[in-house]
């Protein structure tokens, strides 16, 4: 069975990526293997450092470039229109415990919004189930409250399977 | 059927890195879907960028880490041990028409060798199919001699499927 799914949706870029940021490392001292995934809206991105093999290959026009080591394995692939959260999950994150998706507000995932006022819950929302809403000025001890709602909601998923 | 896969073999890395960026460019410029995979043997690599979101998942402690556009897709995976080529070759280029891989010695696979001196020849070979032995000082009447070949193993291989 596919992992579960939680996105990390609303408009405060830095706050999503802090919010993500401590998540993975909440939940990487609970012992979970942890997946990130993030949705960059502004189509090409750069993820590969110039002059190095494998930047040389993509920009000999390469449509996969992979490296592998034994310690680490990467690919970066050409696509063609709106990734499909659910492929990227069966296809890479499998053996991960748990998926937190940055962004991916177009999809019907659980989703923790972050505002920045009122109206946000209803623009991000979408008819989705909301594990919680977080200020943009959220404090360390209502972070650890979302750790503790993120572990339920992970106990609950991981029965169902 | 997963595409064919030449490795470029050798002890001149500057030399094999050319030489895929050469037959990527030419193999592209007939149309194929080119795929490219590198064996990075001193364990752990550098791919991302520093202060991106994706490196700082990564930082967090993710094992996996990915990012989706419409237009390109990436991940990075904490990996255990040796890679197996054929599962990264169906799990990532089975929508290429054909992959060249930088390395990879110690699969099986045929191979185009890159020879520093004759003895690199023997060392190189293992036993598997040698489509080409190119030699450090490579010209381009040569290179395009090369192209030809990897194309018409590429039909026969394609005729096989």
């Amino acid at each position: 069975m596919n992992p579960p799914v939680i996105c990390i949706v609303g408009k405060n870029k830095s706050m999503k990526s802090m919010i993500m940021q401590e998540l993975i490392s909440k939940l990487k001292a609970r012992g979970l293997k942890v997946g990130a995934l993030k949705y960059h809206k502004h189509g090409d991105f750069e993820i590969d450092i110039k002059g190095k093999d494998t930047w040389k290959y993509a920009n000999a026009g390469a449509d996969t470039v992979a490296i592998s080591s034994p310690m680490k394995f990467a690919v970066i692939k050409k696509a063609s229109g709106e990734p499909e959260i659910d492929d990227i999950i069966q296809n890479h994150f499998a053996d991960c415990d748990i998926v937190l998706a940055d962004g991916f507000t177009f999809s019907e995932k659980p989703r923790i919004i972050v505002t920045e006022s009122e109206g946000d819950i209803e623009v991000f929302k979408k008819g989705c189930k909301v594990l919680a809403v977080i200020d943009q000025n959220v404090g360390s001890k209502k972070l650890s409250e979302l750790t503790s709602t993120v572990l339920k909601f992970w106990d609950i998923e991981k029965g169902k399977n």
